[in-house]
């Protein structure tokens, strides 16, 4: 049982699958910030990227093709190289003894692979075996304010809208977002190639799968990861995806239906007080979250918490929260860190 | 009467208040472009304006600074100057025998004033004093959309999200977002004077004056026009008003609760028989209407149409709409047509 012996000692030996990517970048990054006991630091991609060179900490590590080899001895492997290599390579991580926290989608509907947001869940981490899933970025966000209400009170209905930067897209999207942006600035035609269309003062539904449901896989994963996290598995909940010409920080328009009315006052005292959000609202100036004011942070910003005029047991709120940080690489470090605590 | 006697004679003298804004030069590109009966020009602005040349159907006009006496002998003034200015010269305007269509949201909820989208409520124009308002854009552009559903089908409530562009904050919005977002682009730090914050990038919730209700004024606006001009005055609806760095382009996502379960199927047929709108649906490529879709269009685009899993009553479906042209100035020539049309 991995839950039991993992880890064994600190400091870590810790490979980064996926380490030229938005989120694999901002890992390296986190654990240097957030002094993660690093004994060794691996990084590993594909042939594309094999050769490039990053400096962490004051050291020049490269970052080699992966391979089986590339797992031995490694004690933690932080994946986000998509699903296909995460399936790819989960049998040998494990073999090799490593645990894997996978950013990818590929194993977090399964029943035995915890799908965790620290704040939220962590009780889940403690029957892992060997995989643990970081949830969607959408998901941690709303899961974040949802789950603290959701305790106090029982819910019979989520809508929510989203406004999800080019950056759950990965780096490449980020970057045609700005280069189309010129393009149209200087009155030449956009040309995507990353993105189906051009973002570039644009905006479109998510572009991810079309389910037989007429959702998409963004909207359905969202749907599905808030029902498990949350252990709520048949929540009604509707959402509706839609990329914006933002670069890293999502927002999402939520509305809440509760069995009973729920006062906004409670509402915002219970969110002031739960871990990971940090509140801004301020109804007299019209001053509430933006992604300007997260991009780069590890907060989730919450506000204009108000009741819903349409429906007495229903309660409103927006949120704007950083889709590579908490939405991803800090969600998977926060996931490592329990790991350590659990066992210190 | 007005409504008895409007107009005497065609071609018509016409005022346009407001004839630099974004929505006023759309308004002169219309008249020109559907050839309105025109039988005088008058471009009437503030003293800011006044002086500002524009050619018109080849002939050189200049923009003259609005006083009593531009409405002498006019038949028709399309006002698109805000509601203080429309409300200085409500009664001046009618007082000189001239009807006035009015962008402005001062005069939609008085209860003898007509609000009007000529594909939804025509009949309400037949008993205007004078005045007709034109709706706010967000409220056209759904409305499209929800009165021909309402007309098979009791709605019992509304939930809607939207990503408004530039656009709706005037032409010195849409400048401020291409200048910031070049400003960004290039490194410097964007420095917003016409937006409350900047949009480069980055969306907010709409800054309109909030309510006590914790509902912006758009908000409400888009709430309480919907209800007039449906006919519904206690239709429960709940919006939210998102402003994102689009250009022209509005679009929403809609969440509607009938009394029973409606099929998509019979929705789409409604709607793709429904005038003023388009719809853009494909499933199996996820293509549905974008931003890019509708600028500089008259048709409102539809699509994505679809079951809501988390409510078996409520349909959920998309929408994109050129703010400037069928959010305002269209509209508002649509009106003027039906007015000659009424007393051919």
């Amino acid at each position: 049982m991995f839950s039991q012996t993992f880890p064994k000692k600190t400091p870590l030996k810790i490979a980064v699958l996926g380490a030229s990517g938005a989120v694999g970048q901002e890992i390296l990054t986190l654990l240097a910030e957030r002094s993660f006991p690093v004994e060794e630091l691996r990084l590993l991609g594909s042939s594309r990227s094999a050769g490039i060179k990053h400096i962490w900490k004051g050291s020049e590590l490269e970052i080699q093709e992966v391979s089986a080899e590339s797992f031995e001895n490694v004690d933690l492997v932080l994946a986000s190289a998509g699903g296909a290599v995460s399936r790819r390579w989960r049998r040998i991580i494990n073999a090799a003894g490593a645990v894997m926290i996978d950013n990818s989608s590929a194993f977090r509907m399964e029943g035995d692979v915890p799908l965790v947001i620290p704040e939220v869940n962590p009780q889940a981490l403690s029957d892992h075996q060997g995989i643990i899933a970081n949830p969607n970025c959408t998901t941690i966000l709303l899961a974040l304010a949802l789950a603290p209400l959701a305790k106090i009170a029982p819910i019979r209905r989520v809508v929510v809208s989203t406004y999800q930067s080019a950056s759950g897209a990965g780096a490449k999207a980020m970057e045609e977002l700005k280069e189309l942006t010129k393009d149209v600035l200087e009155g030449a035609t956009p040309v995507n190639t990353v993105l189906p269309y051009s973002l570039a003062f644009n905006l479109f539904l998510h572009n991810s799968p079309m389910q037989s449901n007429g959702y998409c896989e963004e909207e359905m994963k969202m749907v599905n990861e808030t029902r498990k996290i949350m252990q709520m598995p048949d929540l009604p909940f509707t959402a509706n995806c839609v990329r914006v010409p933002v670069l890293r920080a999502h927002s999402e328009a939520v509305n809440v239906e509760f069995v009973e009315p729920f006062s906004t006052q409670e509402a915002k005292k219970i969110l002031s007080r739960s871990p990971g959000l940090a509140i801004i609202e301020d109804f007299e100036n019209n001053r509430f979250p933006m992604p300007n004011d997260v991009a780069g942070k590890d907060l989730v910003a919450v506000g204009r918490i108000r009741q819903d005029i349409s429906n007495p047991n229903c309660l409103e709120f927006w949120l704007c929260g950083d889709q590579i940080r908490k939405g991803a690489a800090l969600n998977a470090i926060q996931i490592a860190e329990l790991l350590l605590k659990a066992h210190e």
